[in-house]
């Protein structure tokens, strides 16, 4: 038994025979070439070969996994598509009398090295996109097939090098138990792609190819990060036992489906899902939300190469409301720039994105866009408990404009004879730190406030949440993001509005009694976090939770917090 | 008589004769070569002719406007040694056989439309840059002069389509009374300098290249942006009077040089200035200055192609501490990174450097640079009254920090015997949000808060203060600043702390009655709005202006707040 340490991706317990999951070697020679126009046109071919099968891909993705994951394979295909890439391998083939595969290769690795020199976690991010997308490009010039986890047939743990973004979509749920993989970490696809499908994973393992032969028992644990390779009894009878508790834990889970979220002292709070398309609702039901905390409508735009029409949005928003039958569904009005790019909107290059024209910022420069989104929303409020919020709010000005424009867009349909809602529920984003200390005076404005922690932490503490030179400073439990958290709370239901928190705080579980201790009325999560939630607000006495407060609040940092709170939680 | 509207960049009246500065004719003809050798050594000729008039020039304007004003001849120096251009430029006359002049021409071309076309002002003044370079080492080139306004030797306005930096740097005093330009905008380096030179300016009046003829009268009225040509005998009395008013009114202030700062009822304040090196201490003392707020170390480190050494640093902050004749000074620690680079550090790019690796954060990864910084501000600190702060903090972890490799330092001196003073002031920037909200806990861990407004604006409103896209949300007298500002006052009053505000607010005439009413003790600005501001303060009662804190904390936008300050400030 030999036992290799890597990083959670994912929880759960999987016990299997090893199934190597490795490239086929694509050796890519030079080659002097004489029919210039022939290789191009072989090419341009292996291009739209590759493009089928990520078509295809994608589609699968969409269907087994929500719209939001196959989204990396729209980013794929913009790949293909980008003139500046395509452009500069012909040129290559063109001017140096070169094979398609070699300019291929070569022009890819100057773009890789490009943005992996970045250092800069989003862009290594596009480097392997890149990488993934071209070797697709080439395995098609050179006749060979990548590999398809689809032909599994027993049940097996993958283990690789590392899983592109492809593989991690063609995995087949019924026979893929878990994975192990030698790179990757946390917050990579593959990692993101393992939780969303409930499979256990565990990542950074580096030396795992070396030690892990096809076939061999191998046990992964996804609680640890751990992979034990040719386990004794002993030690498969200890995870099977592992297993079970962890199994016996989310059958009890399952029990809270239909529950309400009760506190012990017995106050009652909501439980929302954050979504990205219709398609993720099968599990928001599955996993018992109350409704939805936080639809970011900006996937409808994303992965296509132009906008989608107020029908197309109409029939997405529709969706969405009738299948929560009633059920309060808060729509985000589409909040695209800062680290999500609209190609084909044109935006100008920012020098700092997330400081620039972003969200509603956006909304009010192309405000046609906006208005079409509003009209399609007003034409959906009759299928449904539909609410609205604007994102990025900075000034009470921004948002008296936004709340103009929606209120002009439902007279214009009422005058065109169109049925809506008599009233929808008119809310915004707290994530500006201005919009946080005006809090009093929003609250007189608004129905309710949804608490974005995410980016409200990245300015508070004016630290890029994408960047790892300064990922030390993004504390999501820092007294100062609990002090305006707070302000914010007390000031709406000072106007008695409810408020919500729809940032990754909301579905964690510190987060989860620190908010409890503020006060907040809803929390929304991905689905999946739902009844882990539900189960441990259960545990948790609010009047005990708001006793923290004084303490937390003159804490001096997050480290103080943390300890506190783990002090007093139910063990 | 014909009036021309423009933008005001510079205030006071002028009255002269035009003198028009135009580019000689620079035609560059596209020609076949046949020794690319030769030409490559012509255009490396060219280039340290153009090195050495640059290095002339910066010297200049060292010299005349102080070294910050000079940096932007660093810059310059600095495209000149910028491998990637010259490298094409190289390449360009050798693979396609061309003269010098047109590939210098085509290939900064290039690069002016690419950061032309990325629409963000401070991208758009690098192309300017590059523009202004270029046109020098074509000059060289194709041996003409550009012109030299040095050789002027009348009273004269100068009309232009747009002033280079080096033609304002070149501009004798004596002589220019005035200038008018085309294009630019208040924040154009040549509006910048304007004022710097306490020269009558008017910017973007577009067509007076048209209008004016040369030797024709003009007046330029920089108060309100206006040029009228050829005037009338009553438009030359009018504005000859509006001049004296204005120049009386400069006596007027003149008077208060060696007086205090007084408010109307009789609190005494502390009006300091912002220096970015010794060279500017000549305009801080004529000012009647009564210390340096903020001395931004960072021009020490800029235009040069490496750290300055713990000697050099030693120097500039003895000279500044002896020069100010114990008058406090307070040091800023290196503040670079965000809009600010360093090439010879070899930074990674971000995504998002407002956002990033800047400031203290940069400190703490490079430490022996930030070592050495402190080492040789304990030197200094026995020559004048030395206060010490560091940017950007935004964790009580990082301030310890920062105070603690301070304190080392001080201990290492110590033990080789160095004589260092006892105790130094220290405080930190207040420009992150977070540090505001937490102000209460940071008092009692600092002697003073120095507040950054630029920057707190910027992280609070979420809008990059260089983004022309966002330039809306750059709301310095919006109520959530003035909360956050009226916060951090009452935190660090209530432990005996002073508050000082060195951002552009301390400087402008409705910031300052704003901050007297939340009672801040000390206002640091460029060294010639001291007096203004203290004639102003002299007009202001303390009291009167604290009885409006509670209505203006609960406004709800910018504009609400300053059409309240300004019917309440004396005529």
């Amino acid at each position: 038994m030999r036992i290799l340490n890597g990083i959670q991706a994912s929880p759960g317990i999987a016990i299997a025979k090893a199934y190597r999951l490795e490239e086929p070697e694509m050796k890519v020679d030079k080659e002097e070439i004489t029919n210039k126009e022939f290789e191009i046109q072989r090419f341009r071919e292996a291009i739209q070969g590759a493009k089928h099968e990520l078509e295809k891909i994608m589609k699968h993705t969409e269907k087994t996994m929500g719209a939001d994951k196959a989204e990396i394979f729209g980013a794929h295909l913009l790949v293909l598509e980008d003139p500046e890439l395509l452009t500069s391998i012909e040129q290559k083939i063109d001017q140096e009398s070169v094979n398609a595969e070699y300019a291929t290769w070569e022009i890819a690795d100057m773009f890789i090295s490009m943005f992996e020199a970045m250092e800069n976690e989003y862009m290594k991010e596009r480097a392997a996109d890149i990488r993934d997308v071209t070797k697709r490009v080439i395995a098609h010039l050179l006749g060979v097939s990548l590999p398809n986890t689809s032909m599994i047939s027993e049940p097996v743990i993958i283990v690789a090098n590392d899983l592109t973004p492809s593989d991690t979509a063609q995995l087949n749920r019924q026979f893929v138990k878990g994975f192990v993989t030698g790179g990757g970490g946390r917050t990579s696809h593959s990692a993101i792609m393992a939780r969303s499908l409930e499979i256990p994973a565990v990542v950074g393992t580096k030396t795992v190819m070396e030690h892990v032969k096809n076939g061999e028992q191998i046990i992964i644990d996804g609680f640890e990060g751990k992979v034990i390779i040719d386990p004794q009894a002993d030690d498969v009878t200890e995870y099977e036992r592992k297993e079970l508790a962890h199994e016996a834990q989310k059958e009890e889970w399952r029990k809270l489906v239909h529950k309400p979220t009760v506190t012990e002292d017995g106050t009652h709070m909501i439980l929302a899902a954050n979504i990205g398309t219709p398609q993720d609702i099968a599990s928001v039901l599955e996993n018992g939300s109350q409704g939805i905390g936080l639809y970011r409508t900006e996937f409808l735009y994303m992965g296509r190469d132009q906008l989608p029409t107020e029908e197309e949005q109409f029939e997405a928003y529709r969706t969405v409301l009738e299948s929560m039958a009633g059920k309060p569904v808060v729509v985000r009005t589409l909040d695209i720039g800062g680290d999500k790019e609209l190609p084909y909107l044109n935006l100008s290059k920012e020098l700092n994105p997330f400081l620039g024209l972003r969200a509603i910022r956006l909304c009010f420069v192309e405000e046609r866009l906006f208005r079409i989104q509003l009209r399609a929303l007003w034409r959906a409020s009759v299928y449904g408990n539909l609410k609205v919020m604007f994102p990025m709010i900075a000034t009470l000005d921004e948002l008296r404009q936004a709340k103009a424009i929606f209120i002009e867009e439902k007279e214009k349909l009422q005058s065109e004879g169109t049925h809506v809602a008599d009233r929808i529920e008119v809310g915004m984003m707290v994530e500006t730190p201005s919009s946080a200390v005006m809090a009093d005076l929003f609250a007189k404005e608004v129905d309710f406030f949804s608490i974005g922690t995410n980016d409200l932490i990245q300015y508070t503490m004016a630290a890029d949440r994408m960047n790892e030179n300064v990922s030390y400073l993004y504390q999501p439990y820092h007294p100062a993001i609990l002090r305006l958290i707070n302000h914010v709370i007390q000031a709406a239901h000072k106007e008695d509005k409810w408020v919500g928190v729809c940032g990754e705080l909301a579905g964690d579980s510190i987060g989860i009694p620190l908010l409890l201790a503020l006060g907040v009325d809803e929390l929304s999560m991905s689905a999946t976090s739902i009844l882990p939630a539900r189960s441990q607000i259960k545990n948790i006495s609010k009047d005990k939770a708001a006793s923290w407060k004084r303490d937390i609040l003159h804490m001096k940092s997050m480290e103080e917090v943390v300890q506190y709170v783990k002090e007093r939680l139910p063990k």
